[in-house]
This record gives C-alpha cells, sequence and structure tokens, in this order.
C-alpha cells in the first residue's frame, strides 16, 4: 500500500543547514568554487546522502554525479537537479536547493513505497558557475555535447590549475560518457535570484526560458590632460564617454522596454586621478532580452551610439565581444506542467524568464526542459545575505516532486 | 662699460639637459619626488651652479634654496623661481625650466657686467608637487606664513617618511627662517601645462591670476543586484547613477562657461563585475574657475543635482571635501608688465589664468607676484611627454630676464 508522498521539510532544512557547514564563511554564506577541497567534501557527502537513498551513482568524466533511482520500465529517465559549487561569496541555496530538494523528491517517494514508471535521474552538474573555471554550466554543457571534453580539460582557472588536473585530483573524473543518459525530460527547481516573485507575492514561478545575453566590453581612448589647464572644448575625455554610456545603456533598456535589460557594472579608468582628464575608460556592458531580434536590436543601437559617441568626442571606441548566448524557449508545455501542478498544491504561480544563466538552459539542447523558481528575498543571490523562506523552499520542493511524479508516469 | 644682457640659449639647455640626467626615466621624463636621493643631487648641483655665479645662497628650515644677487642699494630683492622636484613620472620642464631660466637671467646679468639697484634672489620651493607630501607648494606655503613650519615637518608620505626625516636625511633643513626676505615682487616663469598658447599661436602667457579649486568626493550607495534578474525599475544603480554625474558635471561647465572646468576623473565600482549591478561608486568631482562667486555656484549646482539624483535613483549620496583653494588675483601692474616686456621682445603674448596651482599663488600673499607661461606642446604636462620648443623657452628666459631688470630699478 503507498501512500501520497509528501515533501518532510525538516529534513530537507536539515540536510540544506548539514550541507552548508561545507565552505561556510565566517560571517554567513559559502565558497564551494568548484572542483576546490570544499566542492570534493560536499561531492563526497551528496554521494553518500544518494547511496543511503539506494540511488546508484555514476560520475562521468566531467564530474556530473548522476543518482538514479530505478523505475518500473527500462525507459528514459526523468531527470532533475542543479549544481552543488558556488561563487567565491555564495549563498546558502544558489544550486544545492535544487540538488537537495531533489534528493528529498527521492526520500519522499521512498518513504511512501512509490515506485515510478520511468527511471529518475537526480543529478548536480560540475562547475555551473563559472567563478574558477569559464565558462559557466561548464558541466551540463559537456553533457548536451556543446563543449567537447578535452577543451574542458584544459581550461585553466583563475588560481592557475586546470579542469582535468583538478577533476582528476578531487577523484571526480568518471568513466562515464557525459551524455550517457538521454532523458525524458529534465526539471531544475532554483531559487529565482531576482525580486519579481516576491515583489508580486508569487510562490512559484514556472519559468519559460532562458534570457538571451550580450556581454560587450568598450575601451574608450581618449587624451590625458590637466584638468585644471585643459578647455573643456578641447577635451577628449575618456571618461565623460563613459559616463554618457552608462547612461545611454539605462536608456536603451527603457525604450527597448519588456524584458530588455542593459547593466554597465564594471569600469576603470586611467590614469584615474581627481586633475586628470582620464586618457582611456574600460566598461562592460550586459545586456539581456528573452527575445534574440530584439537582443540584437539592443546590440545594434549600442554599436551606433558609440560609432557617434566616438565622433562627437574624438575618442577612439573599440568593443570585444565576453560572451553571447541566444536565448532559450522552454516547451509550452513543459511550462504548463508546472503552472498545473502549482494550482493543484493551492500555491500562486506565474510565469517568468529566467534573467540568470542555469543547467536547464544547456539541457534543453538534449530534451524537454524547464524550471521552477521560489522567491528569493530583495532578489538577493551570488551574496551570503542570499534568503528564501522555509515555505516557499517546501513550496519549490513539493512542485519539483508533484511534477516530476506527473512526467514520470 | 655694460653690454644689454642677453640670454644664452644653448647654455640654458645645457643645464637643463645636465640637470635631467637626475632622477631620469627609462622611457624619459624625470622622477624627483620631494626630498628624495634624486630631489638631494639636484639640490646639490643647483646650489654649485648657483655659487658659481657668485649667488650667496641660503637655506631655510623648510628646505626652500635661495641664492641672492646683490644690488647697488640694500632693499628688499625682486625674487624670481619655482621648484626642481617632480611628480612620479615628470616631464623635463614643469618647475626646473622656472628655476634654470631663473639662472640663466644671472649668468647673462653677470656676462654683461650688470648690477642692478635691488638685489636679485632666485629661489627654489620645497616639494611643490606634493606627489610624496601633501600639501602642493608647501614650501612656498610655509615661507609666506600659510603652515606652521612644526605641522609641515609632521608630514607624513607616501613612503611613511615624515618632512622632517627627510629634510634632515638630505642635509637640506637650513637655518634661516622661512620667510626671511620679503621680496618687492616675486615672478615665476613655467610651462603653460595646458593647450591654450599653442592652440592660438601666442609664445607668451600673461598669468592673470591662479584659479580656484574645489574636489569633492562623492560616494553613491545604491542596491547590488543581480543584472539577468532585477527588472530595470527595481534598480537602485550606483553605477548608472555614478554614469549621470559624469554628464552632469560636463554640463555644468559648458552652462557656467567662461573659465569654469569641471572634471570627473577618478572612479570606482563596487563589486565592479559584468553582471552586477553595482552597489556602490566612488568618484570625485574637480571644479575650478577664476571667479570664486561662479566657483561657489558650480558646488551649489553640483550639490542640488545630487540631492535630486538620490531621490531619483533611490541612491544614497555622502560627499567630501578633498581640496578646496580660493582664486588669487595677481596685481594688474604686474600682469601688465609682462605683456609690456613681452611686446618690446615682439613676442605674441595673451592675458590667460593658471588653471594649475603654483608656488607664485602662494607668494602672492607677501608681495605682488605674477607668473609669465610658455606653450607647452598639445598642453602636456605631468607626463614624460611633456615639451616646449626651443625657441619658446629663449622667449620666456627672455620675458623673465628683461621684466626682472624693470622691477630691478
Amino acid at each position: 500500500m503507498t501512500k501520497t508522498p509528501r515533501i518532510d521539510l525538516e529534513r530537507l532544512l536539515g540536510r540544506l543547514d548539514a550541507f552548508n557547514h561545507i565552505g561556510a564563511l565566517p560571517g554567513g554564506g559559502n565558497c564551494r568554487l568548484a572542483l576546490t577541497d570544499e566542492d570534493r567534501a560536499g561531492r563526497d557527502l551528496l554521494v553518500r546522502w544518494m547511496r543511503d537513498l539506494g540511488l546508484i551513482v555514476t560520475v562521468d568524466a566531467i564530474g556530473n554525479i548522476v543518482g538514479v533511482r530505478g523505475g518500473r520500465e527500462d525507459l528514459p529517465p526523468v531527470m532533475f537537479g542543479s549544481h552543488i559549487d558556488t561563487v567565491g561569496t555564495g549563498g546558502r541555496y544558489d544550486g544545492l536547493y535544487g540538488v537537495l530538494a531533489g534528493l528529498e523528491a527521492c526520500a519522499a517517494l521512498n518513504d511512501a513505497g512509490r515506485t515510478t514508471r520511468r527511471p529518475l535521474a537526480l543529478v548536480a552538474f560540475t562547475n555551473e558557475e563559472g567563478s574558477r573555471f569559464p565558462p559557466y554550466a561548464m558541466g551540463s554543457l559537456v553533457y548536451v555535447g556543446g563543449l567537447a571534453l578535452d577543451d574542458a580539460y584544459a581550461v585553466r582557472g583563475i588560481d592557475g590549475a586546470t579542469v582535468g588536473e583538478e577533476l582528476r585530483r578531487i577523484g571526480y573524473a568518471g568513466d562515464a560518457r557525459p551524455g550517457f543518459l538521454t532523458p525524458h525530460a529534465y526539471l531544475e527547481l532554483h531559487i529565482e535570484q531576482g525580486p519579481i516573485l516576491e515583489d508580486e507575492g508569487f510562490v512559484i514561478g514556472a519559468v519559460e526560458g532562458i534570457t538571451g545575453l550580450s556581454w560587450t566590453e568598450v575601451s574608450i581612448t581618449g587624451r590625458s590632460a590637466h584638468a585644471g589647464t585643459t578647455p573643456m572644448h578641447l577635451r577628449r575625455d575618456a571618461a565623460y564617454a563613459a559616463g554618457e554610456t552608462a547612461v545611454f545603456v539605462r536608456r536603451l533598456a527603457q525604450s527597448i522596454g519588456g524584458h530588455q535589460k542593459g547593466t554597465v557594472g564594471r569600469i576603470e579608468f586611467y590614469p584615474n586621478l581627481v586633475n586628470v582628464v582620464a586618457e582611456r575608460a574600460i566598461l562592460t556592458v550586459d545586456l539581456r532580452n528573452t527575445d534574440e531580434k530584439l537582443l540584437q536590436e539592443a546590440e545594434r543601437q549600442l554599436a551606433g551610439f558609440l560609432e557617434r559617441l566616438a565622433a562627437q568626442e574624438q575618442v577612439a571606441i573599440t568593443t570585444r565581444s565576453l560572451a553571447r548566448f541566444e536565448p532559450v524557449s522552454f516547451p509550452t508545455d513543459m511550462v504548463s506542467l508546472i503552472e498545473m501542478t502549482a494550482r493543484e498544491l493551492g500555491l500562486a504561480c506565474r510565469r517568468l524568464p529566467s534573467g540568470a544563466g542555469h543547467d536547464a538552459q544547456m539541457m534543453a539542447r538534449l530534451c524537454p526542459a524547464t524550471m521552477i523558481f521560489v522567491p528569493s528575498i530583495d532578489g538577493l543571490s551570488h551574496n551570503v545575505r542570499e534568503y528564501t523562506k522555509p515555505e516557499h523552499l517546501d513550496a519549490g520542493a513539493s512542485v519539483l516532486l508533484h511534477a516530476v511524479l506527473r512526467l514520470a508516469e
């Protein structure tokens, strides 16, 4: 006789607490950069917990950890999970919540004595954050064939070590071929990392897709000059041109509207002195949109602006692409599945795009995929103050459990 | 029988070359930071050259070097000179040219067998640049009583040493009381450090005064947020507010017009990452005007703008004054003297203010003072590429010589 499986919130919170002792930072938050000793300790704990629940653990050659719970039929599995690595000053939920909620879903099914038609596969992908080794979502990208294994192994991190060396050092260069399972579908539960759900009073986000992203480094070269002696009309001021660019990027995002975002987050002036007109400014422009055509339009408008600015201010402007990803749309029936599951559980749900990149973005190349979001207080993420309320952690894990059940039957 | 004294350009250029071997930088330019071994070597050479010309050398307690050439009457002397210290990556002319042209004027008078009614006093002031020890123009400021000797001695430099220790170490803490001579007048020959003379085809600038200066550090605190997930209307973006400020400062200078200048030269963002809306921006605003009332108006407008910006962008903005000097006006008859002298020598001359600070600004508190400017190619200064054409060095030295003669008779 089987009961209805239910998330045990206390058990989930207990596992989150226990796991977050690994790489805990003195003032709160966590540092488990990919393939460090802290990452290894986290992996070891996860593998132990997976085995305790009876999952069959496989590690592939890029270090992705997959725990399979057998199904009644030998069909492609329903895969779900996320990642357990963090940024340098990471929070308690980013990535880890999706993995441990998946583990809790397996535990809930065990408790209820419930088997599923399809096998289930809980995954923790390697190096989602990309903080130590570029690019982000490396494990899932290799898994779907978007990056060759040898190229990934050769990536050198910020500390000089390579991915291949570090995978072998921590004992997580597995034998399985990345992509060894082609899932029936992939689900990823994650904190929103933005303020929309909290701001509008929703508990669940059904994620329609991943926003496309265009990162550009803009280098402006003017002429260094004395701030006291150089008439305004004779200046070729790289700092002023940088200021104009920051203002333009805001207005560009506002004028395109909708899901368009524009951010100048990084800047350097040279020589960066109070009384010297800057010779050089280097800044970054982060443009995002869920619509590829609009993202291209934003890129075009930025390029046009920079061309006019260079002429007007008599400065030289060069640009370099730092990253470019097209938007990903998740299948409508996957998004509807999340909405329907949330509705049945009585949870207020809205559709929204993800502004951040995730492993689901890569997995969408291999199988139908979508994500479930829960609110992030103040939208904080990649921040030691990252926080999600326990009842929202419970709600997200419940939606994951029941959406997995629907997919697996 | 006396001849008309004439500047010997070759001798002046030879001394400039020889002196600039001291503290020469590998790629050109010079580093003789105040009270370093290089500064001492320069001082030793200058004292030797002064004595070779028969000047009576006195060093005062702040290390100012004064070489007196006796007059026919025991009257207050005509003083002229500048400084021999440099910034960290200084040029060949800033300061040194004024001192060595003064030395050449003395040599020319000697060659011509010419005595003057008033004594002449050639001075090299200590630490005009302020690059190692704040404030700038320290030697002349102490000389005119604007900074107490003990306070100057206690100033700690960027390398941890104090002015008092370093003056004694290099043997230039003299016995004379700063201000021991009250000059009849003070003249300072200097490169313009700006582009106006070159741009308009003038050879000599008759300096009407020193621009007033207001340096403000602006700290903007917003809220760090994810660049991909945070809607534009929920942002409190310190970087955007900094960009608006840079644009405002340019427009402020243009709207006030005249000699108003405005520069944002230094900036820092935190955390300064491509995909994070900046939590904090710190920037500097350098405002200058020759008119104190207009400078105050510029300060008021900046303050009003920052208040509106803080409200509009929901950021906190605080400001801190880094420096504030009122404008200095040189006496009209001193400025006319330079114009008249240039005209007699057939040199195209215009009046202009100095946008940079100089020892003459301090000496103006003690006696009638003014300055003579010669063109700086491309306006470059505080830069190893600083350059002034030999014929302009000749012209400036000639104007100095003949203006000194007028004042001394």
